[in-house]
């Protein structure tokens, strides 16, 4: 499939007239070819109606139509082959196996939301028999999810597959019955056509009702401002940066009708080092994190941003090993140029904190957009009184935190904004301290882990992807994994509606044959 | 017990010092006994910390012991015998059998919601079970849901009983988990301070940790700003007025750490009059509407402010019926007489909007805050272009709406805002229109019915108090009915937690005996 610098808009493939745009190749620091059309204002409101107009026609298909759509825009995935890894290699700077790493995620997503799809346990259809003989008599009462209607996708920088065109956003929201428009990341403009287009494919092999799907390009927060501000658009899934994040919230905040935003924004994922761990395997540990820190070149919203120990012998070797991980770490090619000079300035800020010292660096400056990596350190006091280590700098630099005692460390952790991970290492005579700490970070985080490093987010049922302020918008939600369906369902109450009107899911007989909630009672189907 | 002008923080009762304001009957136009102790910042201040404290210990007690506090509060509020009814009516003008039903749904709530956290659903536990052979291995990953935190409960003007102190919002708050801080309406003041002290002596019956309830008294919008704006509150409940709900959702979205609002604000909630049904019944069908629009004085968020229908001979049977039935009806005292001067100011507005004609009006103005009830009509083209005939007019006035054919009837209803409910009155011959209505009024709606009036809100396992915008600001949620305890909860993922740390609803072995979903398949408890 050949890069034209086109965008999607309904079954129409369009070169937008506003302007053109370049993909950027940040290990070469070289524009790409070709020139990508810019949406006009046109393109956005015709994306945008389109997808309102397939609101009823997508909706109404079954649920096999839909999982069936799901799994067919896989294919298509997989069908586009190396020419993909290729171009999203060229864009990212990432290497090649990462990219066939995520590609396999990315089909993986979507064959898991085909799934959930057909098991219909989203739609948690609920029935309330009707009590004719009781003083008030009950109505008759079912409830379903519908779907919200149209959603706005912002791809993310850094996974240009999984959190992209046909990344997780895009996936559940299809897969709840809504019409996505996509505003491609200008990262990887080239990547985003090829899927794109694998998209349109397969509605049009699968007979989709046009508009199901649009991708737009265009110049970052003006294009990005006018999605979430047309009147279609019924919730939004982001990821990217907290200011970014925060704007469109704001925007949708002041809609004439306000809508959901669902922005995964920022966290420092803190890595606790108990002392029973560091006895038992620091030197292990410290290999292990440097190389959880520096995979990818640190640009996961996971990245171990934040590790915290108890000062003592034992986080002496823990740095000494650290260190002598680290220098042997070369720099690696971050995403963008831009990437590249956010993490190089906040690198240089934090440097400059009182109180704050480098422990260890990567081995070199790289051509091109690299960066080294880089570990520094402080003291409980120093983290605690500035506020400016609390923010994430996105990119493989962490923070040790050496702790007088358990005491500071709880405190340092009761201090700690909202994150989407927390990292416990720990060994039996650790676990009345990571008792203290679980209820502590349960406050937190989404994601509570033992024994492992938070980079790396499993596609399951239990995968939450998520967390509090400033992690997200919305902790009640995750963006990976089987209920990020949910952020894209309403219910809604039949009350009396004739047999003949009620939708499957809720008709008696259970025709669906899906899990339901009946007089209080789940009753699966036979 | 004695009404004393006292609140509740934690474990203490107080009696504020910050001025004093009282109770008012609107029947006599009478303030009431005893003058009420203001809330000053320290009191708001010590709730909202008794609360966060209580966070911990309250979540970590048994489900058994958080349902059983549930059942406690319903038997202590039925202690409270006669004299809450007796105060209630005073304060409210609503008649002693109302309040009685009103208090046996409130009871009646609280057991529901004891049954739902018994039930344990709402956890919604899920595991996936790790896969060490797997390229990459996958971690042994669960999920439950946690409570948010502490929330902050606003109680309605109209139910002082069941949408107040220890109505829907802090029943479903309490049994997610989360300590609740109720700022008491000022037009029930005493019922306010009956309904507190119940719920505190079944706190401390059942030796609940202080700050698990507290029952502040304030001015109404600065004490609610400062309520919504404290860092401990994490979810607010919220039943009133448009710019009420809109002012806490701003001051929500402008707090460093953002928190969700679940303001259940505004809807007219539309009821189609089908010509099938109104040639089959259309007098009996007037005169149960004008019952359903009198009933309480129309002081209802499900009162049916308007009427949909075909104009024909048919629709002029139903209005002259509905005129005939109308006329019947004496003035009823409003709940306030802020509410009663609104309601007048309101009325008078929409009877001066060219296009719009009285249809009929009740017997007579009564002495207090008695009000009229009011049916005015116009034809659809008025109604489009005045969208001032949209908003909710609080008591008992509805606006029909005569269509001039379907198609009309059906560009009406996509024109419709956001509504709690919409209504369709439908025999068999009406159904290819009611099929066609059904898609338009989902996307409006939270409920729908058939066949029988709004006003009446089962408290069900099935049951949508909600809908999209104006009617609530999240429309992903209840207010009433077991998924309200939903708004309460965020989910947190385990990432091989060790055995011994797990929480109960997660271990191998299942030992509370609730329904998980295990590697994707709901299992139910043997």
């Amino acid at each position: 499939m050949n890069i034209n610098g086109e965008m999607i808009i309904g079954a129409s493939i369009v070169r937008g007239a506003a302007g053109t745009v370049r993909a950027y190749n940040p290990g070469t620091k070289q524009e790409l070819e070709p020139a990508f059309g810019l949406a006009t204002s046109d393109d956005l409101a015709r994306a945008c109606l389109l997808a309102d107009a397939a609101v009823e026609p997508y909706r109404a298909l079954s649920l096999e139509e839909r999982a069936n759509f799901l799994e067919t825009i896989a294919q298509r995935i997989i069908d586009l082959g190396p020419a993909l890894i290729e171009r999203a290699s060229q864009e990212s700077g990432l290497p090649t196996a990462r990219l066939e790493g995520e590609r396999g995620r990315t089909v993986g997503q979507l064959r898991l939301f085909a799934k959930v799809v057909r098991d219909g346990l989203f739609l948690e259809a609920t029935l309330d028999s009707a009590l004719p003989e009781r003083t008030p008599p009950r109505a008759d009462l079912r409830m379903r999810k519908i779907p919200v209607g149209p959603v706005a996708v912002f791809g993310a920088s850094n996974f240009p597959l999984a959190f992209s065109v046909a990344g997780g956003d895009t996936a559940s929201a299809l897969a709840a019955g809504c019409p996505v428009v996509v505003k491609a990341h200008n990262a990887h403009l080239g990547t985003s056509e090829l899927v794109g287009k694998a998209v349109l494919q397969a509605a049009l092999d699968c007979g989709m009702p046009e508009g199901v799907f649009s991708l737009l390009i265009g110049e970052g927060n003006m294009i990005g401002g006018d999605l979430v501000s047309h009147p279609a658009i019924r919730a939004v899934g982001f990821t990217g940066s907290r200011a970014g994040g925060l704007a469109l919230a704001q925007i949708a905040s002041r809609r004439k009708e306000p809508i959901p935003v669902y922005a995964e924004m920022s966290s420092i994922n803190p890595v606790y080092l108990l002392p029973g761990a560091l006895a038992t395997g620091g030197a292990a540990l410290a290999g292990a994190f440097v190389d959880s820190l520096t995979m990818g070149v640190g640009q996961f919203c996971t990245n171990p941003g934040l590790v915290i120990g108890v000062a003592g012998p034992q986080l002496d070797a823990f740095r000494a090993a650290a260190t002598a991980a680290l220098q042997l770490k070369p720099a690696g090619t971050m995403l963008t140029a831009g990437i590249h000079a956010a993490y190089t300035d906040a690198v240089g800020i934090r440097a400059g904190i009182a109180g704050v010292t480098l422990v260890a660096h990567g081995s070199s400056d790289g051509a091109g957009c690299a960066a080294k990596a880089a570990l520094y350190e402080c003291d409980a006091a120093t983290f605690l009184a500035n506020p400016a280590l609390e923010e994430e700098i996105f990119g493989p630099v962490s923070l040790l935190i050496a702790c007088q005692d358990e005491h500071e460390l709880l405190a340092v952790t009761r201090h700690l904004e909202g994150q989407l991970t927390a990292t416990v290492h720990a060994v039996a005579s650790d676990h009345a301290l990571a008792g203290a700490l679980l209820p502590l970070l349960e406050r937190k985080v989404g994601r509570i882990l033992f024994n492992g490093f938070p980079t790396g987010v499993e596609v399951a049922h239990a995968m939450v992807h998520g967390g509090p302020f400033p992690a997200t918008t919305d902790p009640r939600s995750t963006s990976v994994g089987a209920t990020a369906i949910e952020r894209f369902l309403r219910p809604v109450c039949y009350q009396d509606v004739p047999a003949g009107l009620l939708p499957d899911a809720l008709k008696d007989g259970n025709p669906l044959r899906i899990a339901r909630l009946v007089n209080g009672e789940l009753k699966l189907p036979a």
